[in-house]
């Protein structure tokens, strides 16, 4: 399925296979995890297959979880979301232009550093890691989101549901309005459009504000849109 | 009263006067408003006095509010919050090296361009809004808040309440602090640090995310911080 042939709306969500890049950090299997609990069926991916595996073994989303290659996984799956590390961003996706063309590619990529003072914002020549997705891969559909869902409680089975908003970025209404539903099959969680993809870099960067706000309070925070 | 004699905790917030830079604005007038109603004395400055003491009558605020030029009000207030607009920040800030040093400045200016898609965030030599402020004046403790109280919102009668948190950064506790029990007094709304000001930037162009937010659902969007 490409994201030309994603029904619009889409009458069964939960038929969208979803592939994991990067799949083996903590980011990612949550989000598998989570999607997975919510009916999809998740593949994970990462450069070495075994590990992936029992990635999706150990991440406790049941049957529908599946790991493999990267490339394997970007072929086979209808929508992908990028959770690899910052450092390996370009170099992943310039390698799989042709699996992931046509199809959605959901970014939730932080280009953040740390050092002695925090965390802080990495400037990015194109803007933000979604914006440089977009510029790699013309021919996917690239989507901001799930920059701000901490991967502790997202992997923690004791919280059934996240209490926060995952702001939805990119330029295609189609493409952002799916992205949205998928947000909402989390407990707990809502998708908010919160604008075109030119304004991603602060959202991404936002993490190094929420990393902040996580040492001073000893908290997992997130954040709530309100008014609406 | 400089920053160094502002005492810790402040036993009486609201004997602080609080000026506000550029005041005639919006948000300079929505700001000065709720603070007048929490008891402060508000200087509005202007470049134009006596646009200054329309404006200081017209917001309601009572007989705690006045008006006046934008260097008296910097050198009388206790406190002030830059509220100008971003294409006269520098050179008003830098007029004011003198009647600012010492004291806490609070700077809410967002950084943020308007074209046919919609705002989008400035790019700022010095990182952010905050940072040029604090360069420009080295002798005084710059503190970001207030980025995203929809103006609107502040000056509307009918709102007794304002459901948002202010985020508040800056690299000194003690001034943090304070800007936080200020933010407090304004009923709804809780001031919450979020990181020292090399992490502003994002958090001032998070505005043109709220702005998409505000055209797609009709709102006056704002953010709350979960699990604090």
């Amino acid at each position: 399925m490409t994201a030309d042939s994603v029904p619009h709306p889409v009458d069964d969500l939960t038929r969208l296979v979803i592939g994991v890049l990067g799949g083996t950090g903590d980011q990612g299997r949550g989000l598998a995890r989570r999607l997975a609990i919510a009916g999809h069926r998740v593949l994970i991916g990462s450069r070495d297959a075994a590990r992936a595996k029992i990635a999706a073994e150990e991440v406790g989303g049941g049957p529908l979880l599946d790991g493999g290659l990267n490339h394997d996984i970007a072929a086979e799956a209808d929508v992908v979301i990028a959770a690899m590390p910052w450092e390996g961003h370009a170099e992943l996706l310039g390698a799989l232009v042709g699996p992931l063309a046509g199809k959605i590619v959901i970014d939730c990529v932080n280009p953040i550093g740390f050092d002695s003072r925090g965390a802080y914002a990495l400037r990015v020549p194109e803007g933000s890691a979604a914006e440089q997705a977009a510029s790699i891969l013309p021919a996917s559909t690239v989507v901001g989101a799930f920059h701000h869902v901490s991967a502790k409680v997202l992997l923690d089975p004791a919280v059934d549901a996240i209490d926060q908003d995952v702001l939805v970025l990119g330029d295609q209404r189609a493409a952002t309005d799916l992205v949205i539903a998928i947000a909402g099959e989390i407990p707990g969680a809502r998708g908010v459009y919160a604008g075109r993809l030119r304004n991603c870099g602060q959202v991404e960067a936002l993490t190094a504000n929420l990393v902040s706000v996580n040492r001073r309070y000893s908290a997992h925070a997130g954040i709530r849109i309100t008014d609406i």
